[in-house]
């Protein structure tokens, strides 16, 4: 199989994501990589590679461009021509690291909406303490969506929980503010009734509180709330991890107790590390469409890969097609 | 002043309770404190003061009543009569560390909400790695919010921040998924208007990964995101402790480790610990009305007892009722 790859879009491109792609070559023999990008500007990072063709673009989608415009109007970013690929059959499946916004409008506009799909999500896997993980979605595809929308979510989080992540019969919880039925505002109401009628494996409504205990498999919100939750996620982390080496440059005692479990503190940062678990997908799209974290170093950007190539050997999509008319439409 | 206090509401009532309460009349000797409760429960703990007096109530609001039929029903229930003593003027002040959600009621139906304030709001203050702390609202009073009440909330969470916690000029930031005005669903956009006319020091949106950063001193956000986020950040911090622990108790070596950095690692965790704050006010009422958490201790008590003492002190109802009226109403 073919994935395109945006070799121009986040942080650390394009050394990161060439790092990368060349990775992922080491370690699956059957995928070959489109990398899409400045030939010149990716030149010294680059190695030769059988399995390995670059697409020379003479523009990029930068991290604060106007998502719908930039993807209208710069017909040769890299982001665009490697979404392309994928609408013309060239590529499987795709992997940027770039703009988020400007990704989702590339998903909509050129790879397209799957048909029966009404909105496409957002989905990163979050970490759990015991390492197992969990899928969220919507995180920020749409920013209001409605009962049937939040239906279709819990669809296709479930597919890929259980087609990509292995989990078998995953737990679908609605995330709310209260565990009860009946609680929570409008759109939760309406869309626990959806839930319940859907072909997943409904547990109810789900509090923020013991999302990293893996209380579920799949939480599902509207784009808000989502985004809201993952970003309030991230920043206590981080607080915390600040606070810790705070506490560990304190004095010559505690840089002691530093080194006494820096392997532990280390496991500990990589299990909370979600980006060890992929970027997010964007589902609902006709193929696979992999948003990585726009931090992504090399290790992230295998990880997305590893990611797209499951969903494309288990048709995700495929298995999303069939089963997404079975959800209520209202 | 006389401050009413519900000896029956918590996890740990009564017996800290009236120790949190005895507590607050060794430090301050200018308040009374009038405990509701049952007399017998109580006895066990209680010790005579001069300023201290029990009221027996035959009732009590459990943890899983429906709040607005317990509140309605339950008419010696000791929140109930606690909220009837502010009420008719006897206590200037009250204090719960039991069921919010008939709390709430209670201060809705008892004390009663003030002139010119459409709804209520929930306003805990949270941590800051700086220590300094902010506070939020609404965190639940309220499921659904409209943008003229936010506006309220950011009055009366300004007010507060300035009397109550000394900040001066409090930045009043709007919760929301991005920076940029414009940004967010479409209550979070009409509230952005009605926030840059509010008279506040408004900042614009903030983002949930920034509020333990000490981001804005007033965050305002509709009931249902800010009880999203507040659950969030408990969850997280609580799954972080237990990584932790574990980490500490993993070999011999770490757990020499976690000696060194005992102290230490107690301070972050008292700094964490948003009980050290008080509790969350009842904003909007026509006197104080202090939720302090569930599982409170006698120093959340203390704390707690604090608070309704410095908003009475410096009558923060009587400056939300003078400045109320300015946000405009849509």
């Amino acid at each position: 199989m073919i994935i395109a790859v945006d070799g121009m879009g986040g942080d650390h491109a394009p050394a990161e994501i060439i790092a990368g792609a060349l990775e992922s070559l080491a370690v699956f023999d059957d995928i070959y990589i489109h990398i899409y990008g400045d030939e010149a500007v990716m030149a010294p990072y680059l190695k030769e590679h059988a399995r390995l063709k670059i697409i020379h673009c003479t523009e990029k989608i930068e991290s604060d461009d106007e998502p719908v415009r930039a993807v209208r109007r710069k017909k040769d970013a890299s982001m665009v021509r490697m979404a392309q690929a994928v609408k013309d059959g060239e590529a499987a499946a795709c992997v940027s690291a770039g703009n988020t916004g400007a990704l989702v409008s590339a998903g909509l506009f050129i790879v397209g909406r799957m048909e029966g799909v009404e909105r496409p999500a957002l989905a990163p896997t979050l970490p759990t303490v015991d390492g197992k993980g969990f899928v969220m979605l919507d995180v920020g595809a749409n920013v209001d969506s409605k009962p049937s929308q939040l239906g279709q979510f819990a669809v296709m989080g479930s597919i890929y929980a259980e087609k990509v992540r292995g989990v078998e019969n995953p737990r679908v919880g609605l995330l709310n503010i209260g565990m009860e039925e009946g609680k929570g505002n409008e759109l939760a109401k309406a869309a626990y009734d959806v839930l319940s009628e859907a072909p997943v494996n409904f547990i109810g409504n789900v509090e923020s509180r013991d999302l990293l205990n893996g209380i579920a498999d799949v939480v599902i919100a509207d784009g808000f709330t989502g985004n809201m939750v993952l970003k309030t996620i991230e920043g206590t982390a981080l607080a915390f991890f600040s606070m810790l080496k705070e506490v560990y440059s304190a004095s010559l005692k505690s840089k002691l107790s530093a080194v006494l479990v820096k392997d532990n503190l280390r496991g500990l940062k990589k299990k909370m590390d979600y980006t060890e678990y992929g970027g997010a997908g964007l589902f609902g799209l006709n193929s696979p469409v992999i948003k990585a974290h726009g931090s992504s170093n090399a290790n992230a950007i295998l990880n997305a890969l590893r990611q797209a190539r499951t969903m494309v050997q288990y048709d995700v999509c495929g298995t999303i097609r069939e089963t997404i008319g079975k959800v209520e439409t209202k």
